[in-house]
């Protein structure tokens, strides 16, 4: 197996899961932590490794470096491994993921950028999708019944209980403390914006193919997702917050051992659902239009990952990701793309036009 | 279709839906409510009906009219019908579910005293349920894992938050006041003591044939059922209160239309989760030891059926119902029954031995 993004969260626990069930460890990218990289070469042995920052080169403890973007895709191409982690962040993750199905290998994702921005290039009824929400809604497809809506959950990020009036001081320290999840500082920012629960809707409208999707917020993820069927019966997937279960199906075949322990009703007392405040988090307010038109996708993701990137540095404020994200989609919102170039070209415009909002 | 007891809420609710999918109704049978079978009567044309109370049997509208226990039993063997709904109160749905299958029909069972008294003596795999916490878990139940535990969930029936200290003194009139479903009193009272609860742990235990099993309060009844799979995810079925959904799985093959609406989280606000409080409820802490030894359910059902009757009769207290269970089950506990007739003859000396208690 190789894993891409190995040093971050969803990557250390893939590797967990890797030794527990004794998957051979191939290859590992990193983009700057060559410590932990190192730490994982000496415990797996991978025959290659990728660091995105080629003044780390040498401190890395292997004869086979790959380095930066390009030096990832090469290094996919010497792997004769049958399944791909994709642990990167933001739209970086979109190539590789290409040329992982491209290679015939199986994509077992965890970069939802993949397909918010890309998803009409990949197949995705191939991906096995690392997200909490999404192996949720694998877990409760059904076949035999037509499904009327699919719904995931928001723990709602760390700005759930702030009021409206709150939100334009709010700093990029106040953002990253996300309630249930520990990630890495792009999704929980995009927790925060409720971003990721927008990226979220796409990413199920790829996987599963339906336009009937929505999410509301319960706070304790608990419940990850529910699938409405034609009947008027509803299921819920419900595990602790623990991304292991999810990588684990996405990179064990026939899983049918304990991952985590189940969660226990009574130890919750209560659940609490609530709508998304769309005052509040106005991104989320696209969820129909992208899915009708999900081209937009990849504007809105260019767009937030500028957005993401000032808001870390102070360079805006907490809720300037509507300007930016509404005046890109402005902009930029009747361009079609008909071939993977015209995506990347698009992406590249608007980062640039989204710099200088 | 034959509908036995067709003039209770199940009875009600199974012709609606069988008008609906255009289902012929061959007999009918209900215990006294002559002037609703004779609407029924009037709107389905039954072949042959038949009424438990002989003295009404000249106030049935019909040419062909059986009468009491055995005329219910030579109705069924003279009916062509391959699916018989059986919605009759208590032991006395036995025999016709035994009856039933003996047949080759398809039993579709919400007599859950059947298998609490005679599950040993039934199918239970060609068992259709009608039971909103057993369909659910049907719904749920997913072959390609092992499944962990299986949890049913209670409403917590009239008195769930009746302190125990006022149980004493608790009337008929307040254990019929069932907060979430409209219901027969035999079921209701059951509610109320919780032996309802009891009653469908062996339910699934026939169903499903699994032992860890468990029963949780949800009180809003959104959640009927979970099932706990060995991986550490929890599946969870949620409709609204309504017996149709589970009818219709029942009596209609390949469902896929709707029957009730979806429920929406977003209206409950919240949802809470208790244990069941062993001290107000004493029957539910025979749990485990029925699905152990499945024999004493006849037993339990037995001392049950007599409690019930005496308790709505004012001849006894709502609290004796642990006296007249626990001092059958002291009594007949060790009892083997290794034939149908052993079982029919524990009943008659556990109900004869529990009316002098």
């Amino acid at each position: 197996m190789v894993v891409l993004g190995s040093t971050g969260s969803i990557g250390v626990n893939s590797l967990e899961i890797a030794k527990r069930f004794n998957l051979e460890i191939e290859a590992l990218s990193c983009n700057k932590n060559y410590k932990l990289l190192n730490e994982q070469i000496s415990k797996f042995s991978p025959k290659f490794v990728c660091i995105g920052d080629k003044f780390l080169k040498d401190k890395v403890n292997h004869n086979k470096v790959f380095i930066g973007e390009n030096g990832l895709l090469d290094m996919l191409k010497e792997c004769q491994s049958s399944k791909v982690v994709n642990a990167l962040v933001g739209f970086a993750g979109l190539k590789p993921s290409i040329l992982v199905q491209k290679l015939g290998k199986t994509l077992c994702l965890a970069n939802k950028e993949s397909l918010v921005a890309g998803g009409k290039f990949l197949d995705s009824k191939k991906i096995k999708a690392i997200d909490s929400e999404h192996f949720g809604l694998k877990f409760l497809l059904k076949d035999s019944l037509k499904i009327k809506k699919m719904i995931i959950t928001a723990s709602g990020g760390a700005f759930r209980d702030t009021p409206l009036g709150e939100l334009k001081n709010a700093t990029p320290q106040m953002a990253l403390k996300h309630p249930n999840w520990k990630m890495g500082s792009k999704i929980t920012i995009d927790s925060a914006t409720m971003t990721n629960k927008l990226f979220e809707i796409m990413e199920a409208y790829w996987l599963y193919g339906v336009k009937n999707l929505d999410a509301i917020i319960e706070k304790s993820s608990t419940i990850h997702a529910l699938i409405d069927f034609i009947d008027g019966s509803t299921t819920a997937h419900i595990s602790i917050a623990d991304m292991k279960l999810a990588i684990s199906h996405a990179i064990i075949d026939d899983l049918n051992e304990e991952i985590v322990s189940n969660f226990d009703l009574l130890n919750l007392k209560k659940m609490e659902f609530q709508k998304i405040d769309l005052e509040k988090f106005p991104i989320f307010s696209l969820k129909d239009e992208v899915v009708k038109n999900p081209d937009l996708g990849t504007i809105i993701n260019a767009a937030n990952e500028i957005y993401v990137k000032k808001f870390l540095n102070n360079e805006c404020k907490f809720l300037d990701n509507k300007k930016i994200v509404f005046e890109s989609l402005d902009k930029f919102g009747s361009t079609k793309i008909t071939d993977i170039d015209d995506l990347f070209e698009l992406d590249f415009k608007v980062k640039e036009f989204a710099l200088h909002i």
